[in-house]
């Protein structure tokens, strides 16, 4: 069976059974009702033998009461209590059994094998143990720290809860909306690559981000993401890459981790969007969020601060872009919009004083920049203002280059500008080292795209 | 002379000429008097020939006419009046002549030459053209942004104007406190390394951070910057290493930039922490707010999210970490305090969603790792919570080994919790692998000063 075709039902399924759901002060069994009810999920079967109606849901004392057919359950019992929970789900035909609870028993192999087996013989599909479950706003399936239920394009495949569930929150904050995050916790059955080809083919997943600690059949990873990548960006975060980091990941999921060589290698040929921080994976997924890729590597840096901008040159060179020079119409057009002294109209153009003084100049700075045919894309720095905000966003959302904002400056008044920049898809730094990493990986990108 | 007494004055001036000084809107002139007001510097004597009263404090002619010594003047006058501005302020025994103004007459090398000369031989000092004058809270001296007027004690040079602005009002704002900072602009006469002599013996400073593009006298700084690191951390950002870099840099200040090796080199042998954005430098100030400096480079993690945690402990083990085996007495005590279910008591420490529901527990483990032998450093990885940001705030303020903290979550609820560590000196960072990089870097400066 295709990837979309067994697993859809599992993303999208008509009736969730949250098996130790429970009405306790404190519980995750509490919490876990708490966001489906929020999340106005209707189908929703509590399943605990010791409550008859929780939060004001009818329970079921097993998953066998049911009155209708699951697609998918979430099994927060007792470790002891998983291999039950498993073969009751196996036997009433639920399709995907997302294994919350941090181990099947003690977490012996043998056992989790037999569970395992027990499972996939009824047709069913174990996700976990030791995940978190499935978040998917168009399915109204809500995660723990409460990420936005509007839908979006970015799917997520995470081998920690944390990591899915922080993203998740963090990315909606500015403005990101995912089709999908999928927790795949201990992988006893269910693991990220069968998740890889899952949303390599769900038409509702444009870009995919993927947190792992180690892979087991590498050659299938490998094969999916580079099919995967000519139409869809993966973002990968690969941590235990270190000894030991392989440590931690091990007590962490159980995962083996591989060399950092061989993944990196696999990351160049797969064309895949390798970061180092879940920072810098937020980074990268605003850099992506239009994806408007860059045709070439020349990047034209505008900025008003002059220092900050000759050391993000810098940068630019060490990641390999070019500080290209601007036509001489370039400098013409510019040379009447910015004033004579203490700036410039080579590149990076130097707004200087001028830039705080009259907001509006960047934007035109920026329009004409965009024109230039030795421009692939755009670097602004600047200090903020709410003029600046709307003003620079209005002109970046007409332009087909991708453009990178870095607004330094800590004030409060400054998190409305953000504000202003994300809702609109347009990427904010808060430094300028930050944005040109972004703007670098994207063109690693698009270079793979053309090859 | 030495540095100490012939810039002291300048510093610490009794009385100040603002020559251009203005009322007119908008105008440079007029900004720096609404500084110098809301300062309450009280002898501020503008200097305009066309206004005899400006925002309520009388206005002279010229310098000359000013009826006591003055010990620095900023002249923000046009370019082609700088040389007459000067050459009054020598013949009135101004001691400091800090020339915001971009550059002197037309910026012609000879003339240039001429007005140091003519400033030099009446025994006062040139600071300029193209900076921003001096920022000293004890002198009650403004800088642009406003940052804080509370003394501190980090000192900061800078080859870029806006940089000394935007990094004094960021890191205010995050409570650290400065003992001044100047901006060199193009150095016609005092330079950097003039500045970094003064720094190293100011007693109201110790720590010093310093934006440079370009160092003439390379062997000078070298020795200079050996010789206080043994006593002072200096943070440098070196911008301008690249070519397209430098030559960003010599269109900003005229600044000769040398090669990346050789800058390297003289960082590595004279102490320098080194650091690569304006991000960075801010990063790395916090953890030396309290001069606690680790005796080795062995690190602890204690971590509520268990995904973020592998990827920061690779980003240890990368940058010369020890990520080191705990006691077996630690592990005891910790076991006592984290519930034994999905968390683990070695090294990183992970409290899994215990972390959340007990927030007290972070303070627990902390003290427990810190009286570990094992132990240098600590890194804790929170999403936060105001009971989080109080009772860890408590316990890192009684330990005496580096603690950094990182919040991971992006919720305005945790501006708060930023605000009671950063205002208690705790650092916190919004990602740890940001955090790690700042305590490697303390580790490598620990290095330097136990050699």
């Amino acid at each position: 069976m295709d990837a979309l075709s067994e697993l859809h039902p599992i993303f999208h399924p008509r009736a969730v059974a949250l098996i130790g759901a429970s009405s306790g002060d404190g519980k995750v069994g509490r919490m876990f009702m708490e966001r489906f009810l929020e999340a106005g999920f209707e189908r929703l079967y509590p399943v605990n033998p010791r409550e008859r109606v929780i939060l004001g849901v009818e329970a079921y004392p097993s998953v066998a009461d049911i009155p209708e057919p699951i697609d998918l359950a979430l099994v927060l019992a007792p470790p002891r209590a998983v291999r039950d929970a498993v073969a009751q789900c196996a036997a009433s035909g639920v399709k995907g059994i997302a294994v919350i609870t941090g181990s099947i028993g003690e977490g012996g192999e043998e056992e989790v094998r037999e569970v395992v087996e027990i499972a996939r013989e009824a047709g069913s599909r174990i996700i976990g143990p030791n995940c978190l479950g499935i978040y998917c706003p168009s399915s109204k399936l809500p995660y723990p720290m409460r990420p936005s239920m509007e839908s979006g394009s970015v799917g997520v495949i995470s081998q920690s809860g944390s990591f899915a569930d922080l993203l998740t929150l963090m990315a909606c904050e500015n403005g990101v909306r995912f089709s999908k995050a999928v927790s795949c916790g201990n992988e006893s059955d269910l693991n990220a690559v069968d998740f890889l080809a899952y949303l390599g083919e769900d038409p509702d997943t444009e870009v995919i981000v993927a947190y792992l600690e180690g892979i087991e059949d590498g050659r299938r990873f490998y094969r999916l993401a580079r099919e995967i990548s000519k139409s869809k960006p993966i973002v990968v975060w690969k941590c235990g890459a270190t000894t030991a980091g392989s440590k931690a990941a091990a007590s962490h999921t159980g995962a083996l981790s591989g060399s950092r060589e061989i993944w990196n290698a696999v990351f160049r040929g797969a064309g895949i969007i390798s970061v180092e921080s879940l920072e810098e994976t937020l980074d990268c997924l605003y850099a992506l969020r239009h994806q408007r890729l860059p045709k070439g590597r020349r990047i034209a840096l505008a900025t008003g601060p002059g220092g900050p901008a000759v050391g993000t040159v810098d940068t630019c060179i060490d990641l390999g872009l070019e500080v290209s020079p601007l036509s001489s119409e370039t400098k013409q057009r510019l040379a009447k919009i910015i004033p004579a002294s203490g700036t410039s109209v080579e590149n990076p153009v130097d707004l200087s004083i001028a830039a705080i003084v009259v907001p509006r100049m960047y934007a035109e700075v920026i329009r004409v920049l965009a024109q230039d045919e030795n421009v692939d894309m755009l670097l602004v720095i600047g200090t903020g203002g709410e003029e600046f905000a709307n003003e620079v966003r209005d002109v970046v959302c007409e332009i087909h280059k991708p453009v990178a904002i870095s607004l330094i400056n800590p004030m409060a008044s400054l998190l409305r500008d953000y504000e202003i920049l994300m809702e609109s898809g347009v990427p904010v730094y808060p430094d300028p080292r930050r944005a040109v990493i972004s703007l670098a990986k994207l063109a690693d990108y698009a270079r793979f795209r053309e090859r």
